[in-house]
């Protein structure tokens, strides 16, 4: 097989591939042994050898390669870390112990916070940011991929939006069995992200397929679809105008979009809604508003009712606690332990007679990924039984 | 509704969200008006304004918020623009006229090439990358979303491959109708991205899901499967070990695959391939291996014969014309007239005897995605008929 010509040398020459970015890689990357216990991150792109994490210690070894710079830093978790800079100008850290799970960072190229463009990009704080993923030790047998089961598929949609005025980006997860068993209807999770970030933030950052796909192996979640919207009602005014308010669209517009379009089971007892932080938020304002279409919810890190009263808390949805009960099957509040706690609401909400609580603390987790790993891997199994 | 606290205030103060990163999206997103003729670029994540472009013109104008950098430039298409400051430490520039459509692009800080973190993040030149798309005139009518015909959906699946001895994601389209109609099977295309992208290249850069529904909802195309694999065959060998080499992987692992999980006709009239510069290779090593198994074939920037060499070329696979032209019923060759040019192998070939082939030349564009969509547009309506 020699009829050919070493094609990618061609490429490196041709418009869309500059030079200095190549040669910028491959210095960032070179093939000299990773120190002792460290192992390339699972969220770098396939070749990058850093950032490299130790599973024993939970410390992240972090390299960039800016030989014209003056100063570089990493910004992890909102501590900032000086690296130092070799004679290469290869600049390195190494973090302090980090919570297993996901975490997003930047560079600071000369107090510039940019990303490290060799680990996968993931949308938070409402722009493109880095992010590393500490190994777990069994922990992380809930997320993992599995390749002993069956998986389900995420499937990535856009539809066009009447009441939004614009085709919108889902992310819908079928379960495994959804393609061979064409007789079967399944329950609708809707699963909304948090401040800052988007509608793949629950599959990216999240791993829910894998969670989804362990949790309907083991036999402990009933087999459901669950849909991913944006909870982001905007576009940029510049380019396009955009309409309607995000409640109204998931009750009013994304819910027949997908009782048409997917083999769904469509009453109330077979549709639930949960979101993290802002979505737990937007959960909590299309549930109550929409008591005739939802029979399940969960808030993951975002259900807040100022001063305990619960009397008065979202239009007084709770004032009627008997009433409020027998519509809802499940109210499920998670948060971290190491983050605004909402116990004290819970509380006064259960004093208050709201039965179907389910509340579950994250231990020794904060506004983060792990939180809401585990709140999924909580809260799935509760719903639809 | 006033029973809940600010949450996005609250969240700004948590790990994941260092203040340093809002500032500097803030600043560099301030709302004052945009120069006349320009809009953010559909590129952009959803708040940014910048870059914009000028869809007349043809030209971007660039944003950075960089108040400590001594220079910052911009390097798109293999031309480094140098970028000015204003008094707030905000650098700008404006591009020349760009060909329409996308183009991967760096920004330098102190000489650093780093990511825009206002646009989407792309996977090019092996690691993340910015990229703008320049707006189309009535050319973009073939891959801009289009609200009044049906859509397919493009799945993103992981599934556990034994010569890999990894777990490979790809990305499935299936065409509108596939949800309704349960006893139909489809044609299944395979089609790959080049060098230094992944098996994401051809949805997100490539807009293949809007060209395959235009194309089936004009009946210019058949509603077929397409099936979007990874050609690259290695995980870092520091992570974890992989197996195989991807043509085997292709031909006796992932076609297997597609043909349990999705419903498609199996004989090899109802199967082709297609890739983009080194995919167009992996295309050629896979089906000129595989006779048996494909019956259509396309090389989109990626057709290379050494000296015109066909007797030769490919382990003589061209040698018996005849038997070459019973087997394939198509042999699409395409390129940009302002790229390596295969037009004299082509005239090898025809000279030859090889008698199905089908030339096509984009006009005016280069190696870049343009000259890819435009490939597509012309290979899709000719297979499967």
């Amino acid at each position: 097989m020699k009829t050919y010509f070493l094609l990618p040398i061609i490429f490196l020459l041709l418009c869309n591939f500059a030079s200095a970015q190549f040669a910028g890689m491959m210095r960032g990357q070179k093939q000299e042994p990773l120190p002792e216990g460290y192992k390339p991150a699972s969220t770098n792109t396939f070749l990058a050898r850093y950032p490299a994490v130790n599973s024993e210690t939970r410390q992240a070894m972090f390299r960039v390669v800016a030989p014209t710079a003056e100063k570089v830093q990493l910004d992890l978790c909102n501590k900032k870390y000086d690296m130092t800079k070799d004679d290469e100008g290869v600049w390195t850290c190494i973090s302090d112990p980090q919570v297993v799970g996901f975490h997003y960072y930047a560079i600071l190229i000369d107090s510039v916070a940019v990303m490290d463009r060799n680990t996968e990009a993931f949308f938070g704080s409402n722009w493109e940011s880095s992010g590393i993923e500490i190994p777990e030790g069994p922990e992380g047998d809930y997320y993992r991929f599995n390749k002993n089961i069956p998986h389900g598929h995420v499937r990535s949609v856009y539809y066009w939006s009447e009441l939004n005025g614009l085709e919108r980006h889902i992310n819908v997860y079928v379960p495994p069995g959804y393609e061979q068993n064409n007789d079967q209807k399944y329950p609708v999770l809707y699963l909304v992200h948090g401040w800052g970030e988007d509608e793949n933030g629950w599959s990216n950052q999240g791993k829910m397929a894998n969670i989804m796909d362990v949790l309907i192996a083991k036999g402990e979640a009933v087999s459901m679809i669950v849909v991913m919207p944006s909870g982001d009602i905007k576009t940029n005014p510049d380019v396009r105008e955009a309409k309607g308010n995000v409640t109204e669209i998931f009750a009013n517009d994304l819910i027949p979009y997908i009782d048409q379009t997917f083999r769904t089971k469509t009453d109330r007892q077979n549709r639930a809604m949960a979101g993290l932080s802002r979505g737990g938020f937007q959960t909590c304002m299309t549930v109550f508003n929409n008591m005739d279409k939802f029979a399940w919810m969960g808030t993951f890190s975002g259900f807040f009712v100022r001063g305990n009263d619960v009397v008065n808390a979202f239009d007084g949805i709770f004032n009627d606690a008997p009433a409020f009960n027998k519509k809802m099957n499940l109210l499920f509040i998670s948060t971290g332990t190491e983050e605004r706690n909402p116990k004290e609401q819970v509380d006064a909400l259960k004093a208050h007679g709201i039965d179907n609580i389910v509340f579950h603390e994250s231990e020794g987790t904060a506004h983060e990924w792990l939180t809401w790993r585990r709140a999924l891997k909580q809260f799935a199994p509760l719903v639809f039984k």
